[in-house]
């Protein structure tokens, strides 16, 4: 592939606002969604640590190296800032980051309207095969046989069902680099599920749902004291199994408010009857652990709602 | 900060070849440096997974914010390629890559040369202090606070005394993104430290030496025969305690010819006498375990020897 096509990429893949934020000296920083110190969401952390005026712009990271199939759908999808940069694939209807060292999504993002979501007799989801992505290097892709025999499912990102337009969309969902281990009875067959339906849901309400979806590797406290990550990694590729699993939504409503929800869920069987209201955490939680950034070009004052409960900044 | 700056970043601070590989469409792609399958340092592994002659280029990844301090002195410390785009910072005598979620370097980059590592009486390595970085984002940050009380020591990945030339290149080593946490006695103070002085040695023979260093994750295969990384966060910033680290070293000879080793140390107390070259390993190891692809503009014809060993692809 010549470097060539990158240059295309980049300036029709990303809807031409990442290209100018690149080759343009004129672009201006766009507004950052940064909850003000002592904001009741937000928590003491936050408010002892607020990002100074001054704090550097997001970093422009890796650009998908192929020109994106559909740029201006792309634009749509990111509209409210990349969480990070890191090699970013943009596929038809989803862009993903992917994490090189876990063979993992960072994140995985999508744009979702009560069309593309709505059954679709033409769409098959059980013809779909689960495919290796060529895209990835073969050092860092993960493949079937990794998954084989670990007992973990083959867990969507960007869920299956919120990709009905055509056949070519759920298709895609079934890359493996859309994918991360997760627990099946229980978690991606059962609570996880239910995260991804009331996702969909918000499709009812909202004309327009943006949601952003990853894996997580906390630490535990030991008897020690002392913290630890500690998680499984799966078959020759060495795929990481993630503890936790994230997802941040921002909805926005026929009048143009918008409303965030941020959820973790510990990847393991989770009893049917626990409300996924339960995961609710404060969405810098997930930034810090995640080490990306939510929604940041994101005009704040439009931001009325988090996790249900009013903003207070304005 | 403007992003109008970043165009600055991109095209004086990477010594225009990462600006024109951006904004150009004319470019070619670089040569790979890949072992061909069956040479004899690179193992079964990478015979089973040779790379297809159509595998993806190195995605554009995270560009310095700043305008490099010195954009020539970039392009010869990354003059055969960066390893990964993510979040990278050019000080005046070394390049990183800032592993926002660990809190420590993907990778740091350096460019030896006699001059650089000779003793100076006007450089003063007691008279640098240990500082944050301020350009990483508070969230990602890991502060002096992290390490304390921790047992670890801060361990320089490009090794002050690398870094001679003038007290702001010392001073810039102790900057806070370029540390990860090490053990002391055994490991940094002592077997660490020699591969370091190892690695300076070589500038008695070679005009030019270029090293990379970073940390590892590395699972470890536990009774029930699954595999589990396991690794300690210190600090309210919970900062990654890697559990290796490496160095990949390429030394340019006055004839031209070029060398490579690569070595990854456990970050534990190892014995005194214990040889460095017991820590050799295949390059491409790393590379996998990293998520990192080392020297891939560097034209491997020019390779002769990889860890001792004659290459013998040609």
């Amino acid at each position: 592939m010549s470097l060539g096509r990158l240059s295309v990429g980049v300036s029709a893949g990303l809807g031409g606002w990442l290209a100018g934020w690149l080759c343009s000296s004129k672009s201006e920083a766009p507004p950052r969604l940064r909850p003000l110190p002592g904001h009741p969401m937000f928590g003491t952390v936050s408010a002892a640590m607020p990002v100074p005026a001054d704090a550097p712009m997001r970093d422009v990271g890796t650009i998908d190296p192929a020109p994106a199939k559909n740029a201006s759908r792309v634009s749509q999808i990111m509209r409210f800032g990349f969480p990070g940069l890191d090699n970013v694939r943009s596929q038809s209807d989803y862009v993903l980051s992917y994490d090189r060292r876990a063979r993992v999504p960072h994140w995985v993002f999508e744009h979702l309207t009560a069309e593309s979501v709505q059954r679709n007799d033409e769409v098959d989801r059980a013809g779909c095969a689960f495919n290796a992505d060529e895209s990835i290097h073969p050092y860092f892709r993960a493949e079937n046989s990794d998954y084989k025999g670990s007992g973990y499912d083959r867990g969507h990102m960007a869920a299956a069902a919120n990709h009905r337009r055509c056949q070519e969309h759920q298709q895609e969902t079934f890359l493996l680099s859309n994918m991360a281990p997760q627990v099946g009875n229980g978690f991606n067959r059962d609570k996880w599920n239910d995260l991804e339906m009331h996702v969909r849901k918000l499709c009812k309400v909202f004309p327009n749902v943006y949601v952003c979806t990853g894996p997580l590797y906390l630490p535990r406290r030991e008897a020690d004291g002392r913290q630890r990550v500690s998680y499984e990694v799966i078959g020759r590729n060495q795929v990481a199994v993630p503890t936790h699993f994230y997802k941040v939504v921002v909805a926005e409503s026929p009048a143009g408010h918008l409303e965030m929800e941020a959820y973790v869920m510990p990847n393991q069987a989770i009893p049917n009857e626990t409300p996924i209201a339960n995961f609710l955490v404060p969405p810098d939680v997930i930034e810090r652990a995640a080490g990306l950034l939510f929604f940041d070009r994101m005009d704040r004052s439009r931001l009325k709602r988090v996790n249900g409960r009013k903003t207070t900044w304005l």
